[in-house]
């Protein structure tokens, strides 16, 4: 049999209702498809925080080096501070473990409720692709002439060749597997004119060793807009960190899956695990009531399964997530009465 | 009779064919509300560029400073480098002229066509006031270690207390006189830690000195979201230079008015001229045909109207507008068959 071994944040919040979905998923997928998962819990959270003043241990990131993949489910809850609890667990393990493919698949999925007129499942199907370690998140910035009239506060955005190069290469690998092979970039080089144009450079490079993909390009603030006035239009969409943030809420949102979308954090050399959570947050409103959508998480632990090379039981995941969203049991935000727990325990028993 | 000076850049593409007819709704409105406008054209431009190496003279500035107000078209064409003809031209009068407040509404109008599902007039109105003079868009950075594998090029974002609470207040000046006084913020500091920290700061100080007055902020990626699944939210949103740029293309594409959308780069204090222009740019692809839709230009002239105290004329046009919209005539990106000077006239002759 083979096993993976995953360490497994289940967080605050939502995340600690839906993580036990995602595993029982994960477990009914094990053993149709003949696999075990050595699970490994953490209860490093915001929790954790307020009892031990440090939202992971010292070693934390050691610990989890020993892992084949990370299961997250969510980080953040109300009175800790996002730069204790984002910058003290999520993007440490992002680049400590140089997690740089940030994987966010769109999809229109049957059941499911876009905001959009007119549009159906197959009409929306695409995956952005973020640059998830440096670019306008940067630690290089500072404060001058504090209290005073003067004051200024300057951040520096850092795009390097090595961290251009291979996110816009996973880019145009991943749109190779695609039927449609066409990638679309993210720019804003009319406006911001040193980094921006650079991206524009390496990726017309990039482009040049990939002859069998189509590409094209769009500033950032066009591109919001085709976004929700041409879905249709988009493959593989590649974009720096922000951009990529930005437009991989936007593509839950026109598809109607933004309480559902699944995200992966990948290491593609697999020096170090990558790292699989739901793009929704731990939703502190309606957190330890048990009516969370566990779809987001369930969906990751899909991702995760593809990464580790079990590719039959994650498209068995993806599908039986397609028929219950279609048929039911539904939770609240879909307009169910389902709990997570009937939500997950359906889904487990269609894999 | 009052006599307004106005200096008309047409730039190019289709600037020069809806430029005309917003003129001549503006001529229209002088005739009937009692005033008059002196226009000076400049052909300053790609086309400028091209023959003479220069998208405008050494002197321009110095030139429009003795205007009342600027009625600019579009800028761009192809074969020029954006930063030749957007940083040779536009950019430089919205900085020279300090026009830091860059105001777009967002407006489902009558006749329109939204994207979005079950939508209708009145569901979404909002402005959003972007600041338009530093944050994201600087002129500070650079690259190092060229044409090696140690290649970066970085770009500093630069928020000054003064650029911030200036434009602040100014969103919340504008936010008083509107029937729901409400102000959203645009954020983003959980993921860059050291501006977007500081402009939170400084909204907080904004909200203190004007407490008649609701607030809330989102993060920028889940802000695009809402703008797509909630944009009756919102009443007047105010973002950095960047966010206000994409918000303010996502806006209008939400609200079915991308190619009717106007702008007005405003300097508050009148110590220079202001700047009006459509949202849209000069779309070499239908140029030359006499098919523009001319209504952003137009709508930008209402916004004229409106900063140079001819309130009821401004309204006036807005009414005109919005009955074009409902009954016709209508170019073809609404699904008419009519040109841009049939619109033009049936808007000048309701005015
Ligand atoms: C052309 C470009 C530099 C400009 C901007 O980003 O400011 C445009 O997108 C706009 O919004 O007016
Ligand atoms: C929480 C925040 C720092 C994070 C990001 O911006 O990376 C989140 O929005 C995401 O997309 O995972």
């Amino acid at each position: 049999l083979r096993t993976h071994r995953i360490a497994v944040i289940p967080g605050d919040g939502i995340g600690r209702e839906v993580v036990p979905e995602g595993l029982r998923v994960l477990e009914a997928a094990g053993r149709r498809f003949g696999f075990t998962l050595a699970c490994t819990e953490y209860d490093w959270s915001c929790d954790r925080y307020l009892k031990t003043g440090a939202m992971m241990p010292e070693d934390g990131l050691d610990r989890l080096a020993e892992a084949d993949a990370i299961f997250l489910g969510a980080v953040g809850w109300p009175g800790v501070p996002d730069h204790v609890s984002l910058w003290g667990l999520l993007i440490p393990i992002r680049r400590g473990f140089d997690q740089y493919a940030n994987i966010r698949p769109c999809r229109l999925m049957p059941g499911a409720r876009t905001p959009l007129a007119g549009r159906a499942p197959g009409d929306i199907d695409f995956i952005v692709v973020r640059e998830n370690t440096e670019g306008e998140y940067s630690s290089s910035g500072g404060r001058m002439f504090a209290g005073t009239e003067r004051e200024f506060v300057t951040q520096q955005s850092v795009f390097t060749r090595i961290g251009c190069d291979r996110i816009i290469d996973y880019a145009f690998r991943l749109a190779m597997t695609r039927p449609r092979r066409k990638v679309t970039s993210a720019t804003k080089s009319n406006g911001i004119t040193f980094t921006m144009p650079y991206w524009d450079e390496r990726f017309a490079e990039a482009a040049k060793r990939h002859p069998g993909v189509a590409t094209d390009q769009f500033h950032i603030d066009i591109l919001c807009a085709h976004f929700v006035q041409h879905p249709d239009w988009f493959d593989v969409v590649v974009a720096s960190n922000l951009f990529g943030d930005i437009l991989s809420d936007l593509g839950p949102a026109v598809a109607g899956s933004i309480g559902i979308a699944p995200s992966a954090n990948i290491n593609p050399e697999r020096k170090h695990p990558s790292m699989f959570e739901p793009v929704h947050g731990s939703a502190p409103d309606i957190a330890g009531k048990g009516i969370a959508n566990p779809i987001g998480q369930i969906w990751s632990g899909a991702l995760m399964l593809e990464h580790l090379g079990e590719t039959a039981a994650a498209a068995a995941i993806v599908s039986a997530i397609e028929t219950v969203l279609e048929h039911g049991p539904r939770t609240r935000d879909l307009g169910g009465q389902a709990g997570s727990a009937e939500v997950g325990r359906a889904i487990a028993e269609l894999v």
